[in-house]
């Protein structure tokens, strides 16, 4: 191996190479889909012990890689784990998804400033150190967090939302005691994306789920400043990895994000035209995504024509294949060998 | 007034006349955030016999106007009165929207085709005919109609749904059948707009309320196709009312509809840069939106920021003041008052 060439097919896709087979892994890889995961998981009671256990954070992380030839491992986390370093009451309820007191308006910022301990996330760092000794040589890591308009929202609203109706009410009522609960979040997740970085992780991403829907006026100033501060930050503490972004939902507002923020590649979304951003976006700006998490649900012929078609989308550039959005937990497992499998073949 | 050249502020804008002061009205005018509603709607037992009783419909619709400088009036209805008019059985639930049984893939969609009755939706006429003789002079009369993707989703899903999970599946499957299914409701929605036209609708406007998340290569087939065959047929039948488009959450996408579609006016959600669509968009496209529901609750000078921004943002072309999205229950109808006010002053 030549100094300074990384052999991992992800991460020198990550560096603007092209490639006829594109690294391939799959959001929420690591999950309900997987028997062996259902067991596991199982045995813990909360969900927030169960991702704070190095234990069985790396043995879920790992699970996917064993069955599928992928070129990445994502550390099993939650992008709740901010908040609950900042002594919020974060709960999973079954069926519900992630429950919270909701955050209101004037409450003090600060408590939950000081509040913040990295130390209560150090489990992750220790997971992912685990995760890193035990991959293949060619198996990429990546750790990750939420952005902070999406965790944000996730703390305003005491949980998942249709329109984000309060977040959006506090942000109009008070945009800048809104850009002070942002900043908070972006030096959290500096913080936590550093230890990340340091533990083993060779990739980031920031995960912006709700990017759909933000007032237009909003989404420079709660989206794109916050990511690019982020970005910013890691670089200022000498952490040079990769960093994906996943505004998801904004439609083309993603080329902004990505020509602002300083990240190294653009995660689409189902709805996005890969066409459009092939052809708009700088060559520097790697792709990944966007298969439709429910074509792989389906299989089938319909699998192998899209999996054909994204393949195609983004041929001539560095391109990372993966879904729109994570796999769904009735996904059959033959689909995903037959996806990978697709993905890998040369036609 | 000279033949052939429309006194109203609206239908003047709607045939490309720009002005310093745009044409206003607000998505869900008629509706909850009114005491004046709240008190006719607990008369009536359900939603579909309101919705059907052309007394009610029609004082529903008018109520706003008494109240507001507003320069459209738009028919009391609902996107699901088409699937109603199927003998689908569409109900709606107190606090959880619409519900009816979900469609499924097989079942037969000649039956439903059959069953399809304009009758069944004469009150919707008799409504727009009360209105219309009621309106001032200066006010349009909007009729209206689901986009067939949108309804055929509340149909399959059996209500509202996050995602869209088992229409996506559907279509992935039998993206024929699928195109069946939306054929039928464009044939429907055909009958029910020229009714409308007929009636006494000026300007007719379609709702494709989920264009959001759609993955990619539907949306030309499952909405630009639809949307384009509605208004072919309209203009086959001889009507030829301007028509306002309403993709709400595409994105960039909106481009293609507008340009593709054949609508007059496209109307833009809050998350769309109204600067890009301004700058990217034919000038024979009326454009219409696209403040945020949110801010007119908020009030203030926020609002009154945000009311010249959004203003700005069209200036020099034809512009629709409205909403993003319908106005929220919860908001003060002072706030709404301001709106209008702010809209209507040169500054």
């Amino acid at each position: 191996m030549v100094m300074g060439v990384p052999s991992k097919p992800l991460l020198q896709t990550l560096m603007g190479q092209t490639s006829t087979i594109p690294p391939i892994w799959i959001m929420r890889q690591a999950g309900r889909y997987l028997p062996e995961y259902r067991k596991l998981r199982a045995e813990s009671s909360s969900f927030v012990d169960f991702c704070l256990n190095p234990k069985t954070a790396s043995e879920a992380t790992l699970q996917p890689l064993r069955r599928f030839d992928l070129d990445a491992a994502i550390i099993f986390a939650d992008i709740l784990l901010i908040p609950f370093a900042m002594e919020r009451d974060v709960r999973f309820v079954a069926g519900e998804g992630p429950k919270m007191r909701p955050l209101k308006p004037g409450q003090s910022l600060l408590k939950m400033e000081r509040a913040w301990s990295l130390d209560k996330l150090s489990a992750v760092g220790d997971a992912l150190a685990r995760v890193q000794s035990a991959l293949a040589d060619k198996v990429a890591l990546i750790g990750f967090a939420g952005a902070p308009w999406t965790v944000a929202t996730y703390m305003i609203e005491g949980g998942g939302s249709k329109d984000k109706w309060r977040s959006r009410l506090w942000a109009w009522q008070n945009p800048d005691e809104f850009d002070r609960l942002l900043d908070i979040l972006v030096e959290a997740s500096i913080d936590y994306l550093h230890m990340q970085a340091k533990a083993g992780a060779e990739v980031l991403k920031l995960f912006e789920s709700w990017a759909e829907g933000l007032p237009e006026p909003f989404f420079e100033r709660f989206i794109i400043r916050p990511a690019k501060n982020i970005v910013a930050g890691l670089r200022e503490r000498g952490v040079y990895l990769p960093i994906i972004g996943f505004p998801r939902g904004c439609g083309g507002l993603a080329v902004r994000y990505a020509n602002e923020t300083g990240i190294t590649a653009l995660a689409l979304d189902q709805a996005q035209d890969g066409v459009w951003f092939s052809q708009n976006l700088p060559k520097e700006t790697v792709l990944q995504g966007n298969l439709d998490p429910a074509v792989l649900r389906v299989g089938g012929a319909a699998l192998q024509s899209e999996v054909d078609r994204v393949k195609k989308n983004f041929s001539g550039r560095a391109h990372i294949f993966n879904l729109g959005h994570g796999i769904t937990p009735d996904t059959p497992i033959e689909h995903v060998e037959r996806l990978v499998q697709l993905v890998k073949e040369t036609r």
